[in-house]
């Protein structure tokens, strides 16, 4: 451990923030993904367009591709008569060329405009007539390039279509597949080591012997991780046992690119964690102790340079904890934009007390009102108890110097993901 | 087709959402889920724990367990002796009982409260002293139950963890995982059929022919309907060729719970899909044209009981009609929450004309000052052109019956999924 880490006290939340902003992961590298599975993901290189879009000049009205100036003079009492010479169908080439100086051809809209045409009429503007319907009667005068969307206006050959860096939403990704990409470069997920540890830590399903709890770290820790776009590992529950906790430490520290555990923060017997980084000769020690709550022990270390995270076992502050403090860096560290704030503003239903001295995060309940309006029911029990997540959709702030939040007060509500 | 459906107007989308409101699906049952892929998904029946949590009564403080009426009449300058017994360990049952009047325990928080014992109290309100450090001397009069969190007090044996219809968030996974739960019942995926028409469409990867583009629509809403808690299949694309159209429909229609085709809803030439439809005995027509912008060709029928959408072919057009119209619909029919309007505020740029008597989607680009406040910049482009979704973070929406909207307006921004 290195010395500047040896006296470590209590930091604030503003101060952890700051703390991660300087922390990077070494880059997890990058893959080709299909289309599909780019949605979501962030491109690690610049994609460009093989192709004009639109490949070819194509209408933008249903009417009559033409040569401009057979129209010019054209009007409502003075139509021109030109000579109509096919019709193009979606879809397929144009079956002639405009080729004569009145010849005009029947475009529908998103149709090719035929070689030899400058602009198309819209049909409103036209009435056929003669026999056949060969005659074309144009009552607008038009300009070269009226109702024609030129080849490559919206997408150029050669041209960049999406930044590195790019986020690929649904919409963006529509715009890969309509310059025919299937498949580019994305930055690969960081791979988050995941592990629960505590000699009282039982696996679901399995029996529950005396004095044993079921994990829950596992279930929402990893789906919150994944959320921030990690590719999560969960690798067991770990027994507080100093020699088989190293080893495994260090195993899953070597395949991860970050690792997150629960349990064993606090300086109680049998809490091994806090050990098992300060032994390590590889570990810089950056945080011990955040004034939060809940969450309040929270380790952050770097290790042979990989951030790991040591969180509260109690369910609530673990996922609390993850929401509020880890999964920004997480984002970041995916190329990821920070997460809007997609706060939501209630009234709170009642006075709420809070500490002194730490920033805390109350799960409350979101009650829509007749009039469309948000209120937030604060949880009544503490975090200890594992039923206040069940009805809590999210939590709100109540800053480290407030001791008293009125009824009435308006919160921001952090929706739970 | 009924006859209430021979003549229909464009509605407003106020009343689009209303005829929605109206519209069931056929349920598409109930599916036995593992806890890992529960997160996301609603539960379709009541979940009932099996056990009491915590399943012992366990100490909430690090100290010694004993009866509180040995600790009667202690206090800071007259402590009473009590005899250490043993220590429980975390996630093993108590050595002993506390059997006799003055014994106590040493348990570390989280450990379960031997028998006999009927409180903690904190190691902080007592000293060990004698040779063997047997002794303890505690400072500190105790009432039972005090440090002592009750076995079932959390969750009780044969209490409801979690109601039908609740939609499992990660934290609501965790108290599945709390009671040991590892599977449950949820509602199936609502199965949308989706494809695509046009002569002119053709599958990314294949190569482009005269007058053809590349299909948009299947990468852009299957993306959107899966985050609406959709189980999408993309039917591929289909030639505007009645008898083969009408023959894939039905197939794909018998495949789903809901169908969403794109292309095809306007009057033109070769727009089959509103035919396919009329023709159709088994359909009642709801919805022919929206007042909305892009989008307003948008048919909406019940076809065999089940909702199909034939929405316009325009990437950008189609894009914002399943994220505004269609969404919210696919959301209820999946038992999912109403999505929360995360709208962001933020001040137009710049000027906005739009259009009387249609509600616009405008998409805009985001961006934050240094004051944390955003700004959103309007697409400068219209519909028809894809490169408008590149940049594009979300919509605005200009009401129907605004023409201008006034640059530093104060606007609500839906982020793109």
């Amino acid at each position: 451990m290195s010395s500047k880490s040896r006296f470590l006290k209590a930091i604030s939340v503003t101060e952890f923030t700051g703390v991660l902003d300087g922390v990077d992961i070494v880059a997890p590298g990058k893959e080709r993904l299909p289309l599909a599975n780019l949605v979501g993901r962030v491109l690690s290189d610049d994609v460009w367009s093989d192709i004009d879009v639109p490949s070819f000049p194509k209408s933008s009205v249903d009417g009559y591709a033409l040569k401009a100036r057979s129209t010019f003079g054209a009007n409502e009492g003075k139509p021109v008569s030109c000579r109509v010479v096919g019709t193009v169908e979606m879809g397929r080439p144009p079956p002639a060329a405009v080729a004569g100086e009145a010849d005009c051809m029947y475009v529908p809209t998103g149709g090719p405009v035929p070689e030899g045409a400058d602009a198309v009429v819209k049909v409103e503007f036209t009435r056929a007539t003669g026999t056949g319907g060969d005659e074309l009667l144009v009552f607008q005068a038009v300009v070269p390039g009226d109702g024609v969307v030129a080849a490559g206006s919206d997408i150029r050959k050669g041209g960049m279509l999406l930044r590195k860096g790019s986020h690929v939403t649904s919409p963006r990704a529509g715009v890969l597949a309509a310059a025919g990409v299937t498949s580019a470069w994305a930055f690969k997920r960081v791979r988050v080591g995941l592990f629960s540890t505590g000699n009282e830590i039982v696996e679901p399903g399995k029996p529950l012997g005396a004095g044993k709890i079921y994990d829950v770290n596992s279930t929402t820790l990893a789906a919150m991780l994944e959320s921030a776009g990690c590719a999560v590992t969960f690798h067991g529950i770990l027994a507080d046992e100093m020699a088989a906790l190293e080893r495994a430490f260090m195993t899953i520290l070597d395949q991860s690119d970050a690792v997150i555990c629960t349990g064993g923060t606090s300086k109680g017997r049998g809490d091994l964690m806090p050990s098992v980084i300060a032994q390590n000769p590889a570990t810089t020690l950056q945080v011990h102790g955040v004034r939060v709550k809940p969450g309040k022990p929270i380790i952050m270390a770097i290790v042979g340079g990989k951030p790991v995270f040591v969180l509260p076992g109690n369910p609530v502050s673990a996922a609390m904890t993850v929401s509020r403090l880890v999964r920004p860096a997480l984002r970041r560290w995916n190329h990821l934009p920070p997460e809007r704030r997609v706060a939501i503003k209630a009234r709170v239903t009642e006075r709420v007390y809070s500490e002194f001295g730490r920033l805390e995060l109350k799960p409350a309940v979101l009650d829509r009102g007749a009039d469309g309006s948000w209120s937030a029911v604060p949880a009544s029990k503490g975090s200890e108890t594992i039923t206040t997540l069940i009805d809590a959709d999210g939590y709100f702030e109540i800053p480290e110097n407030v001791e008293i939040v009125e009824r009435d007060t308006v919160v921001d509500v952090i929706p739970f993901s």
